[in-house]
């Protein structure tokens, strides 16, 4: 019984000597820190209209939805929202969830039929990861962003429904997936197409609207889109955005959204404020995209290993997971925050420091950020 | 391709004829509606001291967490929220999720070991069987609320690990589980007890801190307890409380800790004073239990069968599915607002009315609600 516990702690102790501690560091609200780890890309969390639409929304609806959507939880303010997102990304509808790991499991379960075979990225996110776990089905792991791997496992297929899981801007390395090659493939094989878009939202795409529309995918009848409202669009929350039909099919048998507590009015309202500003953010957009390449250039300029962004998530190469832990705190020292990622987070075993652009903040704290990082960075590596 | 929406339209088809579809209703903010049919049971949602706290963090922290817990979206407020749960809930520590769903599915993995035996009551909640289901343990399913059915199972599990599952008031028939006697049974054998107090925190227990407590056994090393922050605490997320040793366990492992963006720092902080006006508000449950008790009296004078609620869960019996739903309907005519459960979200194929009792609505509203249900129950029921 209390064997149990002290099994923990030898599981912790094997960690720590790993140098895979993971502790919590919480912030304060008012923190001097530049933030590089955040997923707030275009600064709208803190945006006034934001933050006003969810204060109204506050005081009209109060903190919580009280129940699921199907019982209570449902408010105008939700439908008016998933209203804006469907247009948004170009979909016939779209289903608001209480967070984008909800969504994901709730749609790749919607997708599976009997005898359906997932075929899923080598990178993909834990929670397409556990989507795919929890649906029950077949499940082949394909390596990152290979589109001839997939229409190898398709044609072993023949005759079985398949679904292709995807992320469009993938969350460790930023790099955009080969979506109308995939799409291609999937569409050959009579095959779905299923592109979580959380970092790719508000980010890339024609207006924001993600990578499946900038590949002239939006509202294809075989692609399926999810994406987070925690990211681009500063909140909290998750969507599945595709045709009509799934859409009704979730609401009416989506286990994670029957389920479960509708997300608060307040964020629903916040984060409907942040879409407009997104659509129409092609400014913030042209600064993310400015900072991105001044963050490669002169972190490679400074002799360091960086991956090739397409969106705003920028790897750099950390010599091994304890020293991407104090090259991670050095900075923290120095007031800058920034992603420190190690196995198992990571999709190949590698430690990074994964630096997250965000547009809102000031540029001369941001280009004194990349100075901390440069001056940080173990002997290894420079 | 294309087929695979035809497909879903036939099976939509199907549920329709079975009298099972389900479709959104959006609330307007204002609506005037008697509300029987959310969680929000202390009326906390709404409280001017819960809004005012979410106000507040509104503006100091923008309106999402930017991030993952051990990335950038960890605040002071959650830390003081995870502090004053657990000093409530009597564990050592509390760790915050973003939903209730995700704490389950987090919490029955992290429990989980080689060879695990998951003994699961037969009516838990969705999240819980999602739980043992992504946790791959093989999992028991045993007769509801059966502390001798659960013994019989641990005994053929000689030598293994094994955990029970349950909740402590049961969200659809509002039963409270026999905690102390499957807590015995669990002991004897050296299992693991979890126990899901959704609808129990805020409710029963000494200071509404549950039913768990009530059973004398908060900080029991052995027992992990989950609970939402989005019913009686009228906010949205989950919570587990538990040893030091487990909690330290979920932040360094868990997935849907880890890979999930954390709760927006406004909800924490507006769940915050709901806990403070919860752990102090047995007037607001001494007034629940008068209206449970006005409820179950009222109803069965009238000739309906009514569940025996331990806490504020009220399940009214309905003919059949089609007439629950245009029961559930009359009253929403009549600006009363009843949840409806149908196939499969009741644990025995029959279908209610789920009343929730909320000790916020007017009284005189309240007992006009219940003149309503009566007046619209269909002839069979009666
Ligand atoms: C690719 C990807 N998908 C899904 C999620 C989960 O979204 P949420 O945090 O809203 O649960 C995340 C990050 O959190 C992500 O990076
Ligand atoms: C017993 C039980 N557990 C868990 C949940 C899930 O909690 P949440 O809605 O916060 O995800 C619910 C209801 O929503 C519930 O009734």
């Amino acid at each position: 019984m209390a064997d149990w516990l002290a099994a923990l702690d030898r599981r912790a102790e094997l960690r720590a000597r790993a140098g895979l501690t993971r502790r919590l560091r919480p912030r304060a609200a008012g923190d001097a820190v530049t933030d590089l780890a955040g997923n707030d890309y275009l600064g709208l969390a803190r945006h006034p209209e934001v933050t006003a639409a969810a204060a109204k929304a506050l005081t009209e609806y109060g903190l919580g939805a009280t129940g699921s959507r199907l019982v209570r939880g449902s408010t105008e303010a939700h439908q008016e929202l998933e209203s804006a997102l469907a247009d948004w990304l170009g979909t016939e509808r779209s289903l608001v969830f209480s967070s984008g790991y909800l969504a994901n499991l709730g749609a790749i379960r919607g997708l599976v039929r009997p005898r359906t075979l997932l075929v899923s990225d080598a990178h993909n996110h834990a929670s397409l990861i556990d989507g795919c776990r929890l649906s029950g089905a077949e499940t082949v792991v394909t390596p990152h962003a290979d589109p001839d791997a997939v229409a190898e496992v398709l044609a072993t297929a023949e005759g079985r429904p398949a679904v292709v899981v995807t992320e469009s801007v993938f969350s460790v390395d930023g790099d955009l997936a080969p979506l109308a090659r995939l799409h291609a493939v999937t569409r050959r094989h009579g095959a779905l197409l299923l592109v979580d878009e959380a970092h790719a939202v508000g980010v890339v795409g024609p207006g924001g609207a993600g990578g499946v529309a900038a590949a002239g995918l939006a509202g294809a009848p075989d692609v399926v889109l999810t994406a987070t409202l925690s990211k681009a669009l500063g909140g909290a929350g998750g969507v599945v955005a595709a045709p009509a039909g799934f859409v009704r099919h979730l609401i009416e048998t989506g286990r994670t959204f029957i389920f479960d507590t509708a997300l608060p009015p307040a964020i629903v309202a916040g984060v409907h404020a942040a879409v407009e500003l997104a659509r129409t953010g092609d400014d913030l957009r042209a600064e993310l995209t400015d900072r991105v390449a001044t963050a490669v250039h002169r972190l490679r300029a400074a002799g360091l290993t960086v991956s090739a962004p397409d969106a705003a998530v920028v790897s750099v190469t950390a010599p091994d997971p304890a020293a991407a832990v104090s090259w991670a705190a050095d900075c923290a020292d120095r007031a800058v925050a920034v992603g420190c990622f190690r196995p198992p987070s990571t999709p190949d075993n590698r430690s990074r420091l994964r630096l997250t652009v965000n547009a809102g903040v000031p540029r001369p704290d941001f280009d004194r950020a990349l100075t901390t990082i440069v001056t940080c960075a173990p002997q290894e590596v420079l």
